[in-house]
C-alpha cells in the first residue's frame, strides 16, 4: 500500500514526485514515458533557470533529478483505470497490475489533436509545431501556417503577426467557429491571411517544413503555400478516461479543480498540470502546479491521520 | 508610459518579466534587489532542473535570464505607492521617481520576522533558516531548535522530526498559541520537546551555528541548547504598505488574488508569489504564479484594446 500514486511523469508529475519524496511520502509514479509535450518541445526560452534548452533535455534533467530521491517509479506502463473502495485507491494498468495508494495526484496531461496528415509526425520540432507561445519567437522573420479555425488558432494567428510577416490561417469550415472579436482582431491584422474550405492534404520538406499542400474544397483544387512553420490548433486529447466517475470536467474533458490546493472532487485525489482546467498550459506553471498537489495530498494524509 | 510594470525580483517578478518580455509588453521592473528569500536560501534541492543549487546562484541565472529579453530594469529602488486614475497606474519610489503603466503585477514577496537576537543575521544559511520546507532535510540526523509557538512552529518541528533525532521547540508565552490538532501531535512525538517561558537571548557559533541561549522567564535563569540548526517561525511581515486601497488583504495581510488568474481587486492589478494568500511558498509556485499573473496582464491588456 503506497501514500501516494502519481499518474504522469511530465513536468507537473516530476515535480509532484520530488515534492513527496521530501515528505517521506511512499510514492509510487507511473508513467508511458518521460517525454509527453515538453520532451518534443523546440527550445525552451522561458522556464526560469535556463536561457536555452531543448525540452528533451530539460525533461532528462527533471527525470534525472526524481531518481535521486527515494521513490518508486513504473516507466512504460499506462493507468487504466483507478477507483476508491474504503478510503483506498486502486489503479489497474495496461500490465494488468494492480497497485493500492491512500492519495493519488493524475498528472497524465494532454496530447495536442493531431492533423494525421502526411508529413506531420516526421517534421514535428522540425517546423510542425502544436504550442505557439512555446515556439513561436523561434520563427520570427519567417511565413508560417496556423491550421484551426477555432479560438486557438486566431489567437497563436495573432500572437504569430507579432514576429512573422506573413502567417496564414487555415480553416477547415466555410465559416470559422472563433469568436467574433477573435476574427475581428485577426482581420485587423494585415500579416493574417484567411483561407476558408481548407483540407489539409501533406506537409513537405527536407530536413525542415518547406510548404504545406491543401484542398480548396470549394473550387476543388490542390494549392501549395512555401511556410517554415506550420502551428497545429484543432484541439487537443485529455487522456482521463481512466479517471471518470471520480472527478468532473469542464467542457474540453479538462479535471475542474480547487485552483488553490489541486483537489479533485473524490477526497485524497489530486490533479495538476495540462490535464487540469488551468488556463495556462506551460511548463513552468505545470510544476508549480504539481508542487502544489503534492503538499496537498501531504497535507490531506496528515489529517487522515495515516502520516 | 509602460504597458506593464513589475514591483519586485524574486522567482515570481523575474518569471512574469520574463513571460511578459515574450509578449512583447513594454515592460519595466523595479526592485531593491535581485536576492530576497531565495537568494538567502541554503542548497535548493526542489526546485526541477537542479539537483542542488544555492539560493544566490539560482536567482542569478534567473536575472541573467531575464537581461536577454528586452525589459527595463531599475535596480536599487523601492516603490512607495501606487495610485491608479483614468486607467493608468502611477508609481511612485523612494527615489521620488514617478512612472507609469497599464498594468502591475506586486511581487514584493514577504521577509519572515526576525527574532532581532545577537548571532540571528551573522548564521543566516549558516545554521539560521527560516523554512523547513527548502531546509529541513539539510540537517539530517542533527539536534535542532525551532522558535515559534503558532502552528507554523508546531508544523515546523513536527517535520523536523522526520529528519532529526532531537527537535526543542521553543515558545514565548507560557501556554503555545498553535491549533490544539497540531499541539497533541507535536506531544505525540517523543522527539520533539517542547519549551515555554523561554525569551532568546542569543545565537552562538563557530562558522556555523552551535548552541542557543534563552532566560526561562519563570525561573529567570540563561540556559543554553546545544543545536546545529535555529529554525525561526515567528510570522513574516509582507511588504505591501505601497499597494493598500488597491487591493484586499487576508489576516496575515497577504493580497488576495483570484487563485485562477492571479488578479487582485483592482483591473489591471495583479499580484504573484509569497505577497499573496497562496497556500505553498515555494520557489517553483513562485515562479508558475508569475508566468501566470504576467499572461493575466497580457490578455488584460487585449481586453482593453491597448495591446
Amino acid at each position: 500500500m503506497y501514500d501516494l500514486i502519481i499518474v504522469g511523469g511530465g513536468p507537473a508529475g516530476i515535480t509532484a514526485g520530488i515534492y513527496a519524496a521530501r515528505k517521506k511520502l511512499n510514492t509510487l509514479l507511473i508513467t508511458k514515458d518521460f517525454i509527453g509535450q515538453t520532451g518534443k518541445a523546440a527550445k525552451i526560452e522561458n522556464f526560469p533557470g535556463f536561457e536555452e534548452i531543448f525540452g528533451g533535455v530539460l525533461m532528462e534533467k527533471f527525470r534525472k533529478q526524481l531518481e535521486k530521491f527515494s521513490i518508486d517509479i513504473n516507466e512504460g506502463e499506462e493507468v487504466k483505470a483507478i477507483k476508491k473502495k474504503d478510503n483506498v485507491f486502486e489503479i489497474r494498468t495496461t500490465e494488468k497490475d494492480r497497485y493500492l495508494a491512500k492519495a493519488v495526484i493524475v498528472t497524465s496531461g494532454r496530447d495536442p489533436r493531431p492533423l494525421e496528415a502526411p508529413g506531420e509526425k516526421e517534421f514535428i520540432g522540425r517546423g510542425v509545431s502544436y504550442c505557439v507561445t512555446c515556439d513561436g519567437p523561434l520563427f520570427s522573420g519567417k511565413t508560417v501556417a496556423v491550421i484551426g479555425g477555432g479560438n486557438a488558432g486566431f489567437m497563436a494567428a495573432f500572437e504569430l503577426s507579432r514576429y512573422c510577416p506573413k502567417v496564414y490561417l487555415l480553416a477547415a469550415s466555410p465559416k470559422p467557429v472563433a469568436d467574433e472579436i477573435s476574427q475581428d482582431r485577426a482581420k485587423a491584422e494585415p500579416k493574417i491571411e484567411l483561407i476558408v474550405n481548407a483540407k489539409i492534404k501533406e506537409i513537405r520538406g527536407k530536413g525542415f517544413v518547406s510548404s504545406l499542400i491543401y484542398e480548396d474544397q470549394l473550387e476543388k483544387k490542390s494549392k501549395e503555400l512555401m511556410v517554415k512553420g506550420i502551428f497545429i490548433e484543432i484541439g487537443s486529447l485529455p487522456a482521463t478516461g481512466f479517471v471518470k466517475g471520480l472527478v468532473r470536467f469542464n467542457e474540453k474533458d479538462e479535471i475542474k479543480i480547487d485552483p488553490k490546493t489541486c483537489a479533485a472532487k473524490t477526497p485524497g485525489l489530486f490533479a495538476a498540470g495540462d490535464v487540469t482546467d488551468i488556463r495556462d498550459k506551460q511548463v513552468i506553471t505545470a510544476c508549480g502546479e504539481g508542487a502544489k498537489a503534492a503538499l496537498s495530498a501531504y497535507y490531506y494524509l496528515q489529517e487522515q491521520g495515516t502520516k
